[in-house]
């Protein structure tokens, strides 16, 4: 038997422990099931390694394996905490790690537990391949940054915004039948630009459409034949971080608007898109280019219902894994502070990476880079200092007719000009690489630089 | 200051309450930012929806939503427990809910915590779309169930094997360049046989290939021209169950063999598939088919690396969340128990429902089903029932051509016999769906034949 005087010391001293967070309460939730699927990814969140690599839980973590570090470029070492001087940067492709940091600090709200049983089917319960909860979250996500009309507007989701645009290609492309189409469809864009609508279109080699170069070569020539034109225009454009217009105009001409990069991380956004069709991706959005999520918004009911054509008979829609996910980062973005945190952290990196290459670049004769100017923005009600994705640089110099080697020799990795349709005199560098990356960029430029 | 008598009493206090679980103790580990995620998903797997139906995290239940429940087919209110007597039998789409409780059975071992900086590069540390520990998981699955070889077999993700038939019939095909093929690839199936061969090939409409029919249109005829033939192949034949062969042969012809159904669960395994280019789909293996993950197990180097370029131009590669859970859900299999269990629960559920179904209809001479019979399995090791995913029915009788039409009438929704490419008097019952469908199904069958 307790006497009194213990039992109420005992209790005082369990409700102080309880408050202390020493202890999760009787009171309080407790978990059950899922608490091995928690601890796993918090032992694994927890290995620093060296704040150069992370380590994954779908690296070697399961059953009892030790969890292994993937470095970052240059870093290794069980720890990733060995750099080498010697290896060149990695400002090639655009896996948008800089909003890594942004994640980290919302650890708790952005976290989703999947349970073996979620969505097995099909589809959701309207009989769709699409979350409705999810085109409610992106539609409301338009109206608050303002880039984009969605009112009235048809929503559909692909694999990235890559899977959209053949998607788009051949919802635009007349004669969708079996037979050999006697005028196919002439896919164009304007260089520089993102290469993959070139090889995407060539890849499929479809009896409906064919790839037809840029649009110069077809500027004041739309009206022939009643030839259908599809006008990829990208703004602002990859490589470059211009705001672009379509170049072709005519009855015949159709336009996929690729904006994955107009949000406030990359440009000012002077009006909200208001295109037959557009495309966003979550890649440039949230940073979640391994999701493979995009959607496109469309005003045309036949043509939106041609892409969910084409994308049930290519796969089925998109994984509920990936819905799942885009709609619990899209909700942290909605929810949280005053909703403009992720674009006020993702515009001040940018214009940072952007204003510390500039400066650099700017000592040298050698090379130089893109004009772009400070610009009103309806987003953050003020004017803004560029602060693009991309470097598009320019060797300046007669002999330098391969920019790309040119950098190379210095240990800087980027991508030809000749990938985006123009001059090897260009290469693209990206700057929404990890913090890491971008520091080897710029020590291996400042290096170059001073030798000029 | 706390006495000596005091302290040690309530250490003892605290030890015993630590081990009865009414507390998390302080040397154990302590949940930090995975709290709410965890909590969110067993809030929503707690709402029980009377057993007919399921309460999702994608559901309305964000941020304090009232979380709402998703009845099964014939069932409604709240808590879907309103059962509605007229409503039809869902017997049509091929959603594996029939797995559904086996996942709930391993709750916690098959849960996935996802946190928000999980992989959101492009690339996994190999610099490929493809988890390499996922294809290990794969091939040690494919080892231990004994239904296809993998040694020194190329393997590549899909969404769903449905994009890996398309990408297949592009590496299969010739001239897959700029200019109009003179000599397209001839896409072939035998009837009856999954419409998405045919629907899939139109689509996409290429100068490559192009759909031809059913395979006796050119059974001795493969040799014209140099042509090549790519015949698709199911076995288990989907919608039949039946184990098929390749009906074309000759040099020019090569065949996409999908197995999506060559699991315990729906057949006997006589031998590994061991054939150029193997399908499978998670979908009819752990029942997710949300998921949309597929694989391809290729012999050919050049195939294999024709399906990456084009499963990279088409959505590169697949989400990291399916692949993730997919490791989970596989993981689960491979470390649990006898490594039997999934088997032994996907065959004798179909069974059972197989036995229910054929014991009613064998007292009706107006329907008939497929004959299948027992038959050595290897991995059971011994001679198993038939445990088809799907019934193909047939209306017997002369009046009754439209046997979809006789059996909508009769509150029981399949799907017609010409969607196969095969006779009308056909109509496909999908057995894979959940017990409730199955159930309903049984009761309309028992009525109906009843009044033969």
């Amino acid at each position: 038997m307790m006497s009194p005087i213990y039992l109420t010391l005992t209790i005082s001293i369990l409700i102080s422990l309880c408050s202390s967070n020493l202890f999760v309460c009787g009171t309080e939730w407790k978990p059950t099931w899922s608490t091995g699927a928690a601890e796993e990814a918090e032992a694994v969140a927890a290995i620093p390694c060296s704040g150069h690599g992370r380590a994954y839980l779908d690296g070697l973590v399961l059953n009892g394996h030790e969890p292994v570090c993937e470095c970052n470029p240059c870093y290794s070492g069980s720890d990733c905490s060995n750099f080498s001087s010697h290896c060149a940067a990695n400002a090639g492709d655009g896996d948008p790690y800089f909003l890594e940091p942004f994640w980290m600090r919302h650890a708790a709200s952005s976290a989703v537990l999947v349970s073996g049983w979620h969505r097995m089917g099909y589809t959701y319960s309207d009989g769709s391949y699409i979350s409705q909860l999810l085109v409610d979250h992106i539609k409301k996500l338009h109206e608050i940054v303002g880039n984009a009309v969605t009112d009235g507007r048809y929503i559909v989701f692909g694999g990235g915004s890559t899977q959209l645009f053949n998607a788009a290609v051949y919802a635009f492309s007349p004669n969708n039948n079996h037979s050999s189409s006697l005028n196919p469809a002439k896919v164009v864009a304007t260089a520089p630009h993102f290469p993959v609508y070139r090889t995407q279109t060539e890849l499929f080699n479809s009896r409906d459409y064919r790839y037809e170069g840029d649009t110069s070569l077809w500027k004041n020539n739309t009206d022939n034949n009643g030839t259908t034109f599809i006008e990829f225009v990208t703004s602002p454009n990859n490589p470059d971080g211009k705001l672009t217009k379509a170049v072709l105009e005519g009855p015949n001409v159709k336009t996929i608007n690729d904006r994955a990069y107009y949000w406030p991380h990359f440009t000012p956004l002077p009006s909200p898109a208001d295109d037959d069709l557009t495309t966003f991706t979550i890649s440039k959005l949230t940073g979640h280019a391994g999701t493979r999520f995009g959607w496109a918004i469309i005003k045309d009911k036949g043509v939106y219902e041609k892409m969910l054509t084409y994308l049930e008979l290519n796969t089925v829609g998109i994984s509920r894994e990936a819905q799942l996910r885009a709609l619990k980062l899209l909700n942290v973005i909605l929810e949280e502070g005053d909703r403009k945190e992720i674009f006020q952290f993702g515009y001040s990196t940018m214009r940072d990476r952007w204003s510390r290459l500039k400066q650099i670049i700017s000592k040298s004769k050698r090379f130089s880079l893109q004009k772009l100017s400070p610009q009103y923005c309806t987003f953050f009600k003020r004017v803004r200092d560029p602060s693009p994705a991309y470097a598009w640089l320019k060797c300046e110099r007669e002999e330098d007719k391969n920019c790309y080697e040119i950098l190379k020799a210095a240990g800087i990795n980027g991508h030809e000009g000749s990938m985006y349709s123009d001059d090897d005199r260009y290469v693209r560098l990206s700057l929404i690489r990890s913090q890491d990356d971008f520091d080897i960029l710029i020590n291996k430029f400042t290096v170059l630089v001073a030798k000029d």
